[in-house]
């Protein structure tokens, strides 16, 4: 099949994630190839106005249901190093003290991506990648952050850059430079936040190896002054900014945020009714982590109700990451988005896909629309509330990523 | 391969899961065929005193490591309906009770599973059994339980056999008549009690299609005197009982089932000193559920410490069912019981292996031993708590059944 043919899937719902729910069409049908979508909508003849399909691949969806390509908007996916061991150590009672005493935690994870060259790191994301890619996921985030020097948050970033090209998948990048003080700064932090924007920032940009940037705004991470001088140099550069926000405590970060158009402010669990507010004001998107939430076994959900009265859009993302979040599954995340933080199944699946595109500033996918990009999965189920309600099934019976059929 | 064929694995470790941990064996060789495990050890030569491997098929392991083929030893797997509907109705609000006064919750799942058909039913579960069996499955208990009469209590076990007949996977049943109360039984729980120890467990024990017998003993469920007569008549057919206890409140269902030498208490939350010790000294295993824990959002812990001091082993399953777990993955068990239940990994991996055999009063599984069964998994990393700390990832390389690679 030629990557203009057209092709068709008829016998199915589609979630076209239009208005404010699910947009569900009955008896739907969605042409398109490689150029994008040519119709969505429901399933006319010829003679009626319905698209002419003499023409066309036909597949019967088996009455399945059809919804944009999943997205997974808030990844560390490239790393090296295992924290297994760790994670034994503290169940066995060592404190998060003891294994940092000993070199662990985000430490050990910066010193193996350092230790790794280009290709380990590749070969070691390249499995995590699969296991989103396994679930529907067409379009994924991916920061640096563990690199914490120019070299090798360039060296993350070129391995996120090389597995959208031995992939198909679509992969937007992020400098996360201010994740954590690299161990040469210990006790600097702003003189690691003068070699952020003056060096790092300014030559990752140059090489337009970022598709935006990030920071951890929190006690433990980066104050709002240095957060914001990442921002200023960002935006000075034309790059989008986005925060992790309130995640451990309120440092008021969606605020600042939101004074410079962020993107997205993610985890948001300390989140307040000025921030909700402040977020709203400025279309940033809220996303929600439920892996992380669930790994590090927080009490303080994030606030639901300010968010849906604010109508702030509302992302799920895996936060696939070795200390916080170990967890490759974008599904498990709309299970826990529905069970931990109780959202709808709207919610959780919009989550994936339309407010998800928008946490990445993208205006091509997250809906089933003529002119998006032909981003597709088709699950075996008709109700979309199953993808939230079951966990393990193998559902996916087919993923198209550009129009062409992975 | 004839199935008399001798395989090995070299360059591997093995968790045997002989002794308190892991057992593991590092430089490990293991050498099986259909009549079971011949070797697990050291890898020394034949002129140290290893094994003759001249007439062995021999793979080499790669590094990674091998275990005993995970056991699910409590599980609802059989039932037809979907719960979707009403999963989505809560979270837009509905409380339990709006859900009951419309026939959802469980009535929902016994009035499709006794409308669907033997056939029907068999094909509904296939897709949850391969889901359990990708991930390393290869002895899997199933309960009735939906059916609630003789003839579809019946269905449900025929499903759980002919699953056993049509897969590579071990299947051992368990007749749970005593889950609910019939619609036709409402405010009769004693007489339904007769119809099961009069009718339904005799018939059924006389046909050969249960080989233990479960109830659930709680406030909404079944008092503990309706339960003894339960287990009286299942001791007086032969046949082991377990039991559904302490779940949402102490009703000291374990004591009872301990009485009665139980191969298992499941799910446990309120368990107190006196069913520990109970349970101690009838050896009954302690089945925990974490799947039911997170999906409920409970907040009592079962009593870890106290489980651990008595000495009584730990397993681990998933409770696969729609109202209460509708999750298809073992290792997900993995990850939260050692998230939510601060199991160690150790504890975790024999959670679904030596003591899921014990669970079910099976001895020729769960350890990696010469003289047990060739039930294998074969995964890519060498760290055995990566099972439980990370999850998603592809991880199993290769399962063996029975000595038959699947
Ligand atoms: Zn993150
Ligand atoms: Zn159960």
């Amino acid at each position: 099949m030629s990557a203009s043919t057209l092709q068709a899937i008829h016998n199915v719902r589609l979630a076209t994630m239009q208005g404010d729910g699910y947009g569900l069409i009955e008896q739907g049908l969605i042409v398109f190839n490689a150029s994008g979508i040519q119709y969505a909508g429901e399933h006319l003849s010829h003679a009626e106005g319905g698209p002419d399909l003499s023409q066309v691949e036909l597949l019967d969806g088996g009455g399945g249901l059809v919804t944009p390509g999943l997205i997974d908007c808030h990844t560390h996916l490239v790393w090296a190093g295992s924290r297994a061991n760790e994670f034994a150590q503290r169940l066995h009672g060592a404190s998060y003290a003891d294994i940092a005493a000993q070199g662990g935690g985000i430490a050990a994870t910066v010193a193996a991506t350092r230790a790794a060259s280009l290709e380990q790191i590749i070969a070691l994301s390249q499995p995590r990648l699969e296991a989103l890619m396994r679930e529907g996921v067409t379009t994924i985030e991916i920061k640096s952050g563990y690199g914490l020097s120019y070299e090798h948050e360039r060296k993350q970033l070129l391995a996120a850059r090389a597995l959208a090209d031995n992939n198909p998948v679509s992969v937007v990048t992020t400098l996360l430079a201010a994740h954590a003080l690299p161990p040469e700064y210990q006790q600097q932090p702003d003189a690691y936040i003068d070699l952020i924007v003056e060096q790092i920032l300014p030559q990752i940009a140059a090489e337009g190896l970022a598709d935006a940037v990030d920071a951890f705004c929190e006690k433990v991470g980066f104050t709002t002054v240095q957060t914001e001088r990442v921002f200023a140099a960002a935006k000075a550069l034309n790059l989008p900014v986005k925060l992790h926000a309130e995640q451990l405590s309120n440092q008021a970060g969606s605020q600042l945020a939101a004074r410079y158009q962020a993107l997205s402010c993610d985890h948001l669990e300390y989140l307040d009714e000025a921030g909700v507010a402040a977020m709203a004001a400025s279309n940033t998107v809220a996303v929600l982590l439920p892996g992380a939430y669930y790994f590090l076994r927080e009490q303080q959900l994030p606030p639901l109700a300010l968010l849906r009265e604010y109508q702030v859009p509302i992302a799920l993302a895996t936060d696939a990451n070795p200390g916080t979040s170990p967890i490759f599954s974008l599904l498990l995340m709309l299970q826990m988005g529905a069970t931990l933080f109780r959202l709808t199944p709207e919610e959780c699946l919009r989550g994936v896909t339309v407010a998800a595109a928008q946490a990445l500033g993208l205006h091509d996918r997250g809906q089933l629309k003529a002119g998006m990009r032909a981003d597709l999965c088709w699950w075996d189920c008709a109700d979309p509330a199953t993808l939230s309600y079951q966990f393990g099934l193998q559902q996916l019976r087919g993923c198209w990523h550009q129009g062409q059929r992975r």
